[in-house]
C-alpha cells in the first residue's frame, strides 16, 4: 500500500502522472491519497499530515509525500524507515513531528528526467521501489533534516506555543500536547474568555471553545464556525492560553 | 465496496484516517471516494449524495457518510440496511430521500477514542465490520431522523417547492420530481421568463432553462453559467414555477 | 484500468455515479482518478492533462475524460484507440495535443437515460466496455475534431506561441516545445527581463523564471509564488519572448 500526499492541488494532472508511474512499475499495488491540499510549499503542514495518519495505517505502508519548495536544488530525496511503514520525499523537515520514530534513512540517487517534477520522476518510482522491497539506487546516510518551531510549554497557569495547523473548518491547532495541558474549565485565549470542554457542540453554534483534538493537541475552535477567520491567526503565530480557572 | 462521502474538504489528513482504519481492518477492500466537498454540516446536501449514487453502485456496497455537525453529542450514529447496499453515518437525516427504502436500522455501540472525530474512531470501523458481515456492537432501534421540507406540489399551474442543492456548476436543483412536471413550454422563474428544454446547450451560452436533471428533478441552469448567482438563490429557499404555456 | 478526468469538481455526487456504473458492469477494474478540476468547459486543459499523462500509464489504460459543454446535443462520443491505451469522451477536441497518436477513431452508439449526464450513462459504460474488450454499439467512424491554436515558432530572436494551461501553483505553460527553444540566458517577457533557468529554485523567492518544464514545453513561473498573478495573464492569451542573450 502507498499513500500520497502533496501540494499539487486537484486541478492538475500532476497527481495523475505520478500514480501513472507507481502503477507502471506495479500494477497491484494500491494507492490510497491521503490529501493532495497541503498548502503551497508548507513543510509544517505535511508534517502534520504524516504524524496524524502513520499510526492508522496497516505495517510496511509506504507514505510518499511531495510537498517540495526545492525542487530541483541540492537538496536529497530521501527514503526513512519508520517503527510502522516507510517514508518517501523530499528531505526538508517533514519528518520533524515524529522524529523519534525514524529508525534509518537512506537518500535516493536516482536520476530524474526534468528539474522541475522529481513527484513523477524521483519519489513516484521510489516509493514503487521500496514497496517492492527493492532497496537498490538507495545511500544510506543516517541523518534527516527538521524545522523549528517554538517549544510548547506551561508556565505557571500559561500554556505557550505556536499554530501548527488550521484545518478545514478553520479550527486551531497548536503544537501543545494533551499530556501538557491541566484540568481547566475556563481560559483566556487572544483576549476572549474560552470554555475548556470534550467537543464542538459543548458550546452554542457559533462560540469558541478550547478541546483536545483528534490527534491529541490542544484545539482552538468555533462550534459550526471557524475560529482561525475569528481569531485571526495563521498557522506559525504564537498562542498563549492563560488558565482562569 | 465502501464508498466514502464526507464534508471534511480536501485539505487535511481527516479523510486518509479514516481509510487508513477501513484498510487495517480489511486490507482487500475497495473504497471508492464520492465527495468530501459536502458543504459543511450540510445534511440536505448529504441526503442529495446519498440519494443520487445507491442506485448506480454494486448491490451490498456500504455507502460511509461523515457530515456531522452533532458529533461528541447524543446523536446516534447508525447502520441501515437498504434494500440496496448499506448507509452508516450519523442519524441526522441523511436517509430523509430514500426513507422509503431503509429496511432496518441499528445504532453502532462503538466507544470512541476521541469526542471530536467519529468519522474514524466509530463510523470507519463500523463500515469495515458490516462490510465483512460483522454486525456485533450493533443495536437494533428501528427509527431513524428525517429533516423537514417543503412539500413539492403542482396548484393550478404553478410548481412550488424548495432549492434542495446547488451543484459544481451553479445548476439549482428542486425538491419537485419529474413525475410532478406536466408537459409546457414556457415558465416564469424569480420574474424571469425561462424555456423548459431537454439540455442546457438548448439555450444560448449565458441564457437560463428549466429542465429535468440525471436524478429525476427539476432544475434551473444556466448553458455554461451559473444559475444561482445569476438568480441570487440559496438552498433551502422556496421555488415558484408558474407555468405560461 | 480506466483513469478518470473531468470539469465535475470535488463537491458533487458526479464522479461517484460514474465509478458506481463502471464497478456494476466490472467491480475488479481499477480506476484511477487523475483530476476532476478541469476548468468548466475548458477543452484546452483537458487536452493537456491528457497528453501529460498518457506515456505514464501502463499500455491498455483507458483514460475517460468528461468535459463536455456540449451534452445533449448532435456532438459525438467517442472512443480512440492511442498508440498506447484508449481515450473515451465527447468528440470536442481534447484528442488535439495529441492528434498524431490517434490510430482508430469510433462512435459510441450507446442510447443515455438522460440528457444532461452522458458521463454516467455513455460514456462510464463505454469505457468498462472498452477495457474488458466489448467493441459493440460502436461505429468505425474514422475522424475527430480538433481546436485551433496559435501555432509556435521562432521569428528571429522572438518565441512566439500560446498560453496553453496555467497550473495549481500559477506556472504559465506556453504551446512553444522544448524542441524549438535555443539556447539562451536572459529574455524578455510582457516587458520584464527574465532568466532562463533549469528550475523554480534557481531564482529568488518571489522572481520569475523561463524553463523547460516536466511536460517539455516552455514554461514561465515565479519561484514560490503565482506567474499567473504577476503577469495578469490568461489561457488563450498570446505570448512573445524576446531572446536577449
Amino acid at each position: 500500500m502507498i499513500t500520497l500526499t502533496t501540494d499539487f492541488g486537484y486541478s492538475d494532472h500532476y497527481v495523475g502522472a505520478m500514480k501513472g508511474v507507481i502503477l507502471s512499475i506495479d500494477p497491484n499495488v494500491r494507492i490510497v491519497d491521503i490529501t493532495h491540499g497541503v498548502r503551497r510549499h508548507d513543510i509544517r503542514h505535511a508534517a502534520y499530515v504524516l504524524r496524524s495518519v502513520v499510526d492508522y495505517f496497516p505495517e510496511h505502508t509506504v507514505h510518499l509525500f511531495v510537498v517540495d519548495p526545492g525542487v530541483g536544488t541540492s537538496r536529497n530525496g530521501i527514503v526513512a524507515r519508520l517503527e510502522r511503514g516507510y517514508f518517501v520525499g523530499p528531505d526538508n523537515g517533514i519528518l520533524t513531528l515524529i522524529s523519534e520514530r525514524v529508525k534509518r534513512v537512506w537518500r535516493i540517487n536516482i536520476k530524474p528526467q526534468s528539474a522541475t517534477f522529481h513527484g513523477r520522476d524521483v519519489f513516484a518510482p521510489a516509493a514503487a521501489r521500496v514497496h517492492s522491497g527493492d532497496f537498490s539506487e538507495l545511500e544510506d546516510i543516517g541523518y534527516f533534516e527538521k524545522f523549528d518551531m517554538i517549544n510548547p510549554e506551561l508556565q505557571d497557569k500559561t500554556l505557550v506555543g505556536e499554530i501548527l495547523h488550521i484545518d478545514h473548518f478553520g479550527n486551531v491547532i497548536t503544537n501543545i500536547p494533551a499530556s501538557m495541558v491541566p484540568s481547566f474549565s475556563q481560559a483566556e485565549v487572544f483576549g476572549v474568555s474560552v470554555p475548556y470542554v470534550e467537543t464542538y457542540a459543548n458550546v452554542p453554534q457559533g462560540e469558541a471553545a478550547l478541546l483536545i483534538n483528534s490527534e491529541n493537541y490542544l484545539e482552538l475552535s468555533i462550534n459550526q464556525g471557524s475560529a482561525a477567520k475569528k481569531f485571526g491567526v495563521q498557522v506559525g503565530d504564537k498562542i498563549k492560553i492563560q488558565i482562569k480557572r
